[in-house]
């Protein structure tokens, strides 16, 4: 038996033929189209699906469910998807109208959440009984795993702690807010921290890197400068490692899971952020002689919207 | 059968034999002396159990198990009390000490999470799925229960959402870092509001209230003042409901639990302060019109730490 995952983006829709031991067997992708109704879109995917499965020789009777992750908000239960902004989706019934084309047992949920249940299953965090997955990316997406199992909340509106408040009265944030956690947390907020210095620091590496336009900046220049000594890449750097630590040291004071991973663009910087986040949440933690979270880097990359969509099921 | 509950407060401690639904069937109390050590002071905690099993007419061979909430952190795993300020605790095998007196099943755990606990099954959130008890009291102590039972993290640290972080380089906490979810939202906090404003104020109600000693304002004399009118009064009740209402806002968006229940002092000012804070989650969370956690008061007062730790087993 196999599962299918479908992992849905903004500009791209990946579909994966997955193995029990959360291995991808075939894969295609296809381009997300916002100029065709939803009813359309899910066509597309359910047709990728088939063919997906005939790539992998694959018959539908061999598929144990379908799952898909969603840019947005999911409801679990209902198969329905209230919101998600990137694919112009509003109310969207989801699972009903899939049925349509595939009758197989299908589940979604957030995309997030499910690169955290993909990490938890067969990626950094296999093996343990809690874990909290962020997505350190232009936003923050995060995705709670309990007792092995997806928390989403009770009404299905839970695991969005890129929207804690981390600031009152704080940056203004998408959401309507002020002060969320992802305006200090994710690679925008490092692109914006960097672009309110190299106006008065225009020696800095990073107006090299960036070709004079700050407007370029993006949070890798920030990083490999602050990697070479740069001051300004150094500032953004350490404000950031200090805004992160004090974030996952809340979720640690919160929920105190076994693991704490890190995905994302941001992740990428490797061992140089990880070693600086660890050692300032040792600092911001309540109960600092205690043991407490392993944190770590994602391992599954790319593949893990696939992957944890397959695992919903 | 019945279980026992010991409540272990910085000044008393209070044990009751409750029965099977929750009520409390005999209860006595001893003063908590700090000046003998810790083996002492739990073999009078014992010697309470043993005289209010007396009181009861319950022989030890029906009694199930006991219970006790700690004003501090506890570890349910080994039965250890790593730090106890208000007890002067460190590190007390509390379990093993308890056993040379009474050998019957013995579980221990923070005092909030088991006010928490004694929600859940016999006050305000029973019969839910979860939910997060919160105290509002000197501190802001805190519960979180899913899927009917405690959860205190991987390892005995979590369920401390009064030390997550809601102002970047906030007030200082005594927790010593800054910023913390309970320097705002705490009964401390209205204080630390109402003192700041009456300097410059002194017309308002709550200096007479006070008897002209801004040391000898608390909490209830500055919601009184609001809900009469008074401006300085009005002004900390905005601002502290704007606080309380981020702070649960992100736990909604980070937990989504079922129902978020307020205890502790400050809850005291019942539906005044309820139908605030309310609207003012209302506006804080990420997904406005999906539904979202019920906001009640906690229902059981102060037995809720005696029936709570009972219910530990």
């Amino acid at each position: 038996m196999v599962s299918v995952g479908i992992d849905i983006g903004g500009t791209g829709i990946q579909v994966g033929v997955v193995d029990g031991e959360g291995r991808i067997i075939a894969k295609r992708s296809i381009v997300t189209r916002l100029d065709i109704p939803f009813s359309e879109q899910i066509a597309q995917m359910a047709q990728c699906v088939l063919d997906t499965l005939g790539d992998a020789d694959m018959p539908l009777s061999e598929v144990r469910s379908i799952g898909a992750g969603i840019p947005g908000i999911a409801d679990p239960k209902t198969g329905v998807i209230p919101f998600c902004t990137n694919l112009r989706w509003h109310n969207v019934p989801f699972r009903e109208e899939f049925h349509k084309h595939i009758d197989k047992p299908l589940f979604i949920d957030n995309d997030a959440t499910v690169a955290a249940l993909a990490e938890s299953v067969a990626g950094v965090s296999a093996h343990t009984g809690s874990s909290v997955f962020l997505t350190l990316g232009t936003g923050v997406g995060s995705g709670i795993i309990l007792g092995g199992k997806v928390w989403s909340g009770a009404h299905g509106v839970g695991g969005e702690i890129g929207h804690m408040i981390l600031e009152l009265d704080g940056e203004s944030c998408t959401c309507g807010n002020r002060g969320c956690l992802e305006r200090y947390c994710s690679a925008t907020a490092i692109i914006r921290m960097a672009r309110e210095l190299v106006d008065k620091h225009p020696e800095s590496q990073i107006m090299t890197a960036c070709g004079g336009d700050p407007g370029k900046i993006n949070a890798k220049m920030v990083f490999d400068a602050a990697r070479e000594g740069d001051a300004v890449g150094a500032k953004v750097f350490r404000r950031y490692v200090s805004y992160l630590g004090q974030a996952i040291g809340s979720i640690i004071n919160c929920l105190d899971p076994e693991i704490i991973v890190l995905g994302g663009g941001v992740s990428k910087a490797g061992a140089f952020l990880l070693d600086a986040v660890r050692q300032e949440v040792g600092k911001t933690i309540l109960y600092k002689s205690m043991p407490f979270a392993r944190i770590e880097l994602a391992e599954l990359g790319a593949d893990a919207g696939i992957i944890g969509a397959a695992m919903l099921g």
